[in-house]
């Protein structure tokens, strides 16, 4: 088992060195860049090395398979994403990428033979590079259009579509990606908690059991950009002003929930012109509102909403939102928490029901398959951060939970 | 007369057709570009043309000079810039230069001989491309150290030193720009109003009495860069919410200042990483702070400086604050004063006396000389913006007085 953990560490710091920029101390790698392309043939090569056949769809998730001995049965599919937010850590998706390659490995050395073929999934865009996220696993269950791929563009300008030719990929091929749900059995990824419950609780293993969704916004607020010397407090127009108000909202609203597990952030903020010298004339922001409860976070949403309109038309703004993501929070499936609460059991680590704040692709592939997930410790609940860490024995812990849950889903 | 506003109406065209890079319907020609050097060029062109001896000095101030009949007595200067901040118009600063070189040209039409020498200056690099504003008048007072234009860097990272190397001038050379005081009488400056006052009272003419002066801030609040679904709302850190109570605090904190002239702005404001899924672990704001009444300024930086304090440790978020500029409002001089009325008197233009909200290069050179200044209208107030506009028989009237106040000064 030794050679087995240490493979998993070493693969994991070999991946983090493919970077598509280098931004501060972590890791960045964006989906549809030359670094991604390279990443994905790097893992590829691991999933080869244990003879898993191989493929990349049309928007570039990777798919290693495990032929079943009665292959005609829906498959189990387990895997992650391995692409990264800005200067990121090195666990987040790549855990549950690599950490199934891990698994299989360790199956197929137990001499274990899976009645329901095996598919290790890489999911690619899990981050929102191009402001939504889940591209890949959007395809896959025909949440996503061929214009949406010409109408999202990442903080650069780039759209989807572009960013895909970039990397050689066919935007028109979109449709090949769909899955059809009656070849899938069940979804299960592995994942680290990027909370701090278990590490609270002194717990190896989270078993989710509900996703929480996004409902996220873009806001713009146009103002007038005059001169910041010359114009009295009481002629202005000043977008970033009424911004400031907004993200105080974002923040009091989503303390104040009635689900208290409500999370809110303004995670980007842009200002034109932005000169020291000049008022801001616009501000375009990007809110982001979660829950797992989806009439706690509704009632925030439609609270935020009528606060921004309140700002706008106070301060003489022009006001333009949108919804970029309108997500669906996810239930687990009882019978895979039920397999990945045996599994633990049977390996006598002690676990406990959590709810996932972050959302996953699992959490999109809910909307037509079954699916769970297996949580394990963050360091200080960090995550999409460069200090992103789990303890090597957390790694092998999860890894050991995942192969006895795909044992028993598989069987 | 025609031909000299038509003239003056044409070469501004001409100028705003310069640009260091294109942002919008605006002008934007930042100092020490290629683009600048080209319009440098223009400038001193159209000085020869009236056979004023040109030269441009270690900073980049360009200089054109009308020898007068006892050139050992001290010199009348007048000037502006031909910078622009970022998507500006194109009155700004530009009318105080090819004004002057047109009230130059309509003195010689008339057989005006002046008795000192006039100077035609454009001050290099007056708008705040690297933080603070002013280089080239800062540099003829001496208030600009070799260091500091090592430090002072643009929004891309860009130092000055390397900037001026870049258009070819030596920055160890600061030292050659500055001015001997007992060389200069006095200096004026004619400028567009950027505020609305001269249009409410409908008048042409303003006489500048006072010019209020910016304290400007960098504030850096760093809280942590954590994920947003997976972080509750009582374990955050997030250095934008801080940001956001300091913006308001700017707001209403100048709004409610004692002299009631106060204007506070945040113009710049960026924050990391910037992903609509992580919290923001760092803001790095711009904080404007201006009044001719420095008392009342100083209550109100005191306060913001207190709130500022207030609001990182409440947050928990690490503060650096750094003074950008620090300038004392100028006032001026009262021969000045009663020359530029005098003239306005002599053209039947009705005047009234103005305090400038903006800074310029006359502040600055406040420090070692009389100055004065001339305000011609804004239409709307609006400057920094596109659509700053000035009508063509203001910018007439505007180089009528200041012809007849050179004349005064230089007699």
């Amino acid at each position: 088992m030794t050679a087995v953990d240490s493979d998993l560490h070493d693969r994991i710091e070999q991946l983090a060195q493919i970077q598509s920029e280098v931004l501060g101390t972590g890791v960045t790698r964006e989906v549809y860049t030359p670094a991604y392309s390279e990443a994905t043939e790097l893992v590829a090569g691991w999933m080869r090395e244990l003879d898993l056949q191989t493929r990349i769809d049309a928007v570039g998730n990777l798919y290693g398979r495990w032929q079943g001995e009665q292959p005609e049965l829906p498959l189990v599919l387990t895997g992650s994403h391995f692409d990264t937010t800005l200067d990121a850590g090195r666990f987040d998706g790549v855990l549950g990428v690599l950490g199934a390659i891990d698994a299989l490995r360790r199956l197929k050395a137990e001499g274990f033979r899976p009645r329901r073929s095996i598919e290790i999934v890489g999911f690619a865009g899990e981050e929102p590079r191009f402001g939504a996220g889940c591209i890949g696993s959007r395809a896959m269950v025909g949440a996503l259009s061929r214009d949406d791929l010409d109408r999202m563009r990442d903080r650069r300008g780039v759209s989807v579509a572009e960013a895909m030719r970039g990397v050689g990929l066919d935007p028109d091929r979109l449709g090949d990606a769909l899955l059809n749900a009656e070849d899938i059995h069940m979804l299960v990824e592995l994942h680290i908690e990027q909370g701090a419950v278990l590490e609270a609780d002194g717990l190896p293993i989270g078993v989710v059991e509900h996703i929480a969704a996004p409902h996220d916004f873009r806001v713009t607020l146009t103002g007038e950009p005059r001169h910041a010397g010359s114009t009295p407090m009481a002629m202005r127009r000043d977008a970033l002003a009424g911004a400031a108000e907004i993200v105080l909202a974002v923040e009091r609203l989503s303390r104040d929930s009635l689900s208290g597990t409500t999370v809110g952030t303004v995670g980007i903020l842009n200002l034109t012109p932005g000169a020291v010298n000049v008022i801001p004339g616009e501000v375009t922001m990007d809110i982001d509102i979660r829950d797992s409860d989806l009439a706690a976070r509704a009632q925030v949403t439609d609270a935020l909403l009528e606060t921004v309109a309140e700002v706008s038309q106070r301060r003489g703004l022009a006001l333009n939102v949108t919804t970029t993501t309108l997500d669906v929070p996810a239930a687990c499936d009882p019978r895979i928490v039920a397999a990945v609460r045996a599994a633990a059991v049977e390996l006598e680590l002690p676990s406990r029901g959590i709810v996932s704040g972050a959302y996953h692709d699992s959490m999109v592939l809910g909307a037509i398959v079954p699916i769970g997930m297996i949580f394990v410790p963050s360091v200080a609940g960090l995550s999409h951060h460069p200090d992103e860490y789990t303890a090597p024995e957390d790694l092998e812990h999860g890894v050991a939970v995942l192969a006895g849950t795909l044992k028993r889903l598989a069987a």
